[in-house]
């Protein structure tokens, strides 16, 4: 059995389907069936592998279908690879959390500096990752008024030039007046503390892209 | 002075021209006219940068036009910012590899597995980045004859099933008959060996794709 499943991982909005990703009848054809019918109504992508599906995944399929767990980050994915089979969704999430403490705090600012702007310029010229921009959709970043996406973009730039990184949260569990309320109190924090708390943010965002892919409730059978 | 050049740093080959980079009138007038004359050529491009230039870009831009230097790892760029200004670009070479070097051995794995197989499916469909089809069509990668291209698919996937990560080469510096003698040679190396020597590959790679953005013999005036 062999099915094309076609994806695109990073890069610009507007063509989900340039990255061809042949997955050796690994997958079962639930998540197969899944996959090719929202990937043809540009709808989220859900894959719902189970563990042992993840954990047969070839490493290029591997990095191809998680890469982006971590905003431009598919090397953390794929170092993680190293250390499959991983025994439930929980194990995965922690190797993947843990390659994150691990990095030095360079690393760290570099994986936050990897995300866009809150609705920034890749927002406005579509160069968001297709994750992103169905992220910031959902917190309404794509429908701000005038006064909001002036709001924004201010704060926005007095948080990058305070810490040298970007402002970041999971928009998935917070809402338009909460991301602005908390974009203005976060602006008030030290340099250390934010980036622990942007790497938080990270972790959840994370989460939620990996449980969009993964079962959570499927145990390996090991 | 403000000009937009517009880059494609990752994703698909056949556009070049979608993410656009606001340059805050910080590059000098020859590196923006050769940049913007080399994307409308769609050739190979050029920044030439003097490294006061890249010293004095914001994170988003460093990440934009620096950013694949380490094929698909932005991170490593985007964590390396944090250590400017730099003195010249050994020193900025150096930061890189610094990183990659304190990087756990998973992560040194994690690298190679962004990278493309040679004359491999990223080829075929056409979603390697700019940089590494610029390299494997220098190569001739693009245009094996089919015994060749069925060598090098069956050694690349001996290569894939024995280390666990892909084959990776500066195809710059190496013709097709090295390239196939390197492979078919390197197949029976040790793990931990080829891991090393995948590395060593990386960085020349990532030397000449620095060369081709920021200028080698202009010092900092720091």
């Amino acid at each position: 059995m062999g099915v094309f499943i076609v994806m695109r991982r990073w890069g610009n909005a507007g063509s989900a389907l340039k990255h061809a990703v042949y997955l050796k009848g690994c997958c079962c054809k639930r998540s197969i069936k899944t996959a090719c019918a929202t990937m043809l109504k540009r709808v989220p992508v859900r894959m719902d592998m189970d563990i042992a599906t993840v954990n047969a995944l070839p490493f290029e399929d591997f990095v191809n279908l998680l890469g982006n767990v971590v905003e431009k980050c598919p090397i953390i994915t794929a170092a993680v690879w190293s250390g499959r089979p991983f025994l439930n969704f929980t194990a995965l999430e922690a190797a993947i959390n843990e390659f994150i403490d691990a990095l030095p705090e360079s690393g760290k600012e570099g994986i936050l500096r990897c995300h866009p702007d809150l609705a920034g310029r890749d927002l406005q010229s579509g160069t968001l990752t297709r994750e992103s921009r169905e992220e910031q959709a959902g917190a309404g970043m794509d429908a701000l008024n005038s006064a909001d996406a002036s709001r924004i973009a201010r704060l926005n730039k007095e948080y990058k030039e305070r810490f040298e990184f970007p402002f970041i949260i999971c928009a998935r569990v917070n809402d338009k007046a909460n991301i602005l309320r908390q974009l203005s109190e976060r602006c008030q924090n030290e340099r250390a503390l934010e980036r622990a708390r942007g790497i938080e943010e990270v972790k959840k965002i994370c989460r939620l892209r990996l449980q969009a892919l993964v079962l959570t409730d499927a145990p390996n059978k090991l």
